[in-house]
């Protein structure tokens, strides 16, 4: 049986608070995604089978999130050949700094097309997932339109004291 | 008549030796592209018909390199639906992180994925496009796995002093 | 009819607490200004009509405040002769640095006057636009030697404990 | 007799290399301008001086370059109420990074209108005075505009291997 | 009437709670001080006075605190031939890096010795101010080598768990 | 009588609610441990007693932390021939960010074996540890297999919404 | 048979130039090693076969050195029990930041003992490694203290001009 | 026989290009010094030899300069009350800001007044020096000031495109 055409992936259930962003984009979006705790540190075996195997299992598209020393967008990226988009999550020392380093800086060969630090980036990986995925269908081009023009509306003319 | 299916644009010539690599790369993968220079602060313009049109054009994805207080992947992002990916030049004084933080760092709503600064990053950038179109293309994809295992098999067993 | 001799535009309803002070610094030196909110990356359009029709419409001199991947103050820039000063607004990870850098950071033929991140920097953005028209204007040059004169009054000799 | 409306200062002849692009940019636009050294830190009279007198001499702008720990343009904002633009000079150790921050921090109260680290701060310091006077200047402000027009048309649609 | 051999010099009010641990330790150890409110950028006079009077006011030593884009120290180190150790004050933006560096990274030719971010470097500049002055004063030098030794007497063998 | 086979030494008080947990991860794996309190810069005397004596009382593996200049590992390693693990306590202005380059960046000849910021480079210091001192105990060996084999089984498949 | 007790592995043949430098103090400590090219990213089958076969071919110690998003050292000993010892190369953009962070930041229950950026950091992981093995081998623990000694006698007592 | 009043002391003879220029100084102020090498790493007994006897064999000031993890002047200033002034000297990788963290950021008790990085923290290591002694040295407090105003007026008015 297929899995869904968005796999989200986090290297603890500490980067969910984060992650749960990107689920909730796509669920607005009506894109179906499954989200999953793959550490690269701590079960190795588990991320080099979920790599290795997401393209043949109908997986399009991958978001995987970490922080710190984030080793796991990279990691996938280079046991497949599907777009990996990565989001550092913040980290308590450094507050994402390294994460988005470990995340970005990867060497020419193997590239993970990385997000804002934090929770921004979390919404953005899910939209750069739909945008992927709407170019092969329509009806989704059509909501992620709506999307962002809901969002160019939502945005007021004159700033409010009222918080 | 139809544009290429990848977009490379570029804030400025002196970002060209870097974004070449770029352009090699979908050369050697046998993506059809087309190089520009869009400047978004000196050719504000050009940069809004760009960004407006391309989609209506049969742009796919878009690669945007600059440098400094980089704004154009991001610019270019806010005004198409398209996936977008930035390379982040390296810039005089801060040697990239300039780039870096400003091509990176968007707020929620409006994603770019980032790779990382420098010529890796325009050649991943090229790779990242690539692994998009190959979603819906089989013999490009055939074409990817293919440069992937030649690159894994490129790498020797043992360091080398012969430099 | 005219607009006010000074526009404040901001990203987003969450720039409004820093921005708000360079509006209280023109209101006691009795400087007219209109604030609105401008998102470069969720309204292009309303930032293109801005800044392009900004000096026919009266505007003197812009303050322009965003926060990440501020976008907003060198975007106007390049779509205005008008001076243009930048308020890097403080981010939820790097603490405004990406603000910082995004807006000071902009290539040489288009300037972004560029001033503190956060609260004292929309104090001063206010204080600068100020500046700017009172080369023309004695009166307001009058009020601001009163304003310098009163913070300079306004410095203790000595630390107090009553905190 | 009256100075130029345009007085570009800064910390050593060192400085000179990176502060001489402002004055080529004010050549170019046909604004006047006299350049001085004028060390904060060895000569501070002659600061004192130069700052306390400049709006009685007829300078309208003042254009401040200084590296490391960069003090000149905050303490001549100290001591004059016309706008004040600083250039963070590109230092040996940091990079810029500490003239930027030293500029760019300043309290609120006395603001520094700061442009990018090195010579493309020089130019858009001239770039920002010229606009600025420009505000009660027509012939200028033409000048400006053709400056900016002729900077967008020199910009080529497509990147070039000739280097 | 000769001042105190020792002032404390801070660039506002808010520095007092940071630069009262200067006054505190100098107290500890009975060497006498005057804490001032001297701002380089609101009262640049009050600046100027003080520096170029403090030796024939009879001080021999100058600390002095102050944050963000902290120019007090060097501008005072620029009009005195006094040794003058600087305190960066911890800033809410950058935390004190721009302290450090507009205090640390002074050209040569004018010495600023300077300390830790924070509390500890208004400890440490009166513990050197101290240093300094034992050099000639054989009564302090004991006090400080008491000092010293009960510090080291101070540090139990063994981390405990009750906090 | 000899000391145990690990010493965790560290520069304060203040480091043991970050260094605690290194004894307790060697508690968890049945290694046995010392705790001391060890200044560099309050007690030089006791560190180099400790460290020109540790490997004579049978001390294996040393394990130091310490925040901002943060001198200790350094110090014993230049004492001392056994392998130092130095953890990077956090720091109040910069994060830990200078107590780790004043660890890590040890010149060649003198190693100290860096760990993480704050608590995970404390579990971690004491697991290096144990992996060392397990090459040549296999009971040991097994312990640690055993805890690596926990930590991945603990590791859930999917994130959970109850926190 | 047997491996060598150390392994030395490096992300790519441009590791080579820092990581030649461990080896050379091996070979000096007369510690026997083998030298491997294995990429996380471009061979990671080859890095997974390495990291879960090194302790049953006989290593006892790893040092892994890689630049930019360096994932080698952490995805190694996400794999092995053994000790493993990282050294971030000096990289193009960062100077070998992003390195650093990406191997000292490990998150708890992986340990990567880190060395400094680039050729210190290659002759301190094999120092660091050799340290290690000298615990069970007093010969190596004979060899390395004499090491350390002619180190310590080679430091001359006076700088000289003549370089 | 006593000692100069002012002791050098330095890392390695690799750091003497840099603090080369303190002693430079110090002979323009006819200030009698002594230059070492006292490598805190690689010579521990030396630094605590010369750091406990400097007082009694008459030095008075101490000028420390070191680079990368830089514990010299930080471990003098623990085993000696006389002042110290740290000169952190530029690293390859880093540039000297580990270098500067190692030096300023000392905890509360143990003081090292700190310069700037590289070739002008060694001038101003040697002019704080100078100011010290000449608190107590009429005449060196002449010389000084002479050198001050030299300084003063060696700065040309205008800048000069010879170069």
């Amino acid at each position: 049986m297929l899995k869904p055409p968005v796999a989200i992936v986090m290297g603890s259930q500490s980067d969910w608070p984060t992650m749960r962003l990107a689920a909730e984009t796509l669920e607005n979006l009506e894109v179906e995604y499954e989200a999953r705790i793959v550490s690269a540190h701590r079960t190795p075996e588990r991320m080099v089978d979920f790599a290795t195997n997401a393209r043949a299992e109908g997986v399009k598209v991958i978001i995987a999130g970490a922080g710190g020393a984030a080793h796991l967008p990279g990691m996938i990226a280079a046991m497949t050949p599907l777009p990996v988009f990565g989001v550092p999550v913040r980290s308590k020392a450094l507050s994402g700094m390294d994460s988005l380093y470990s995340i970005v800086q990867m060497p020419g060969g193997i590239p993970v097309g990385t997000l804002a630090i934090g929770e921004p980036g979390a919404i953005n990986a899910a939209l750069l997932a739909a945008a992927v995925l709407a170019l092969s269908d329509d009806d989704l081009a059509d909501r992620l339109d709506a999307h962002r023009a809901r969002q160019t509306q939502s945005v007021p003319q004159f700033p409010s004291d009222l918080e």
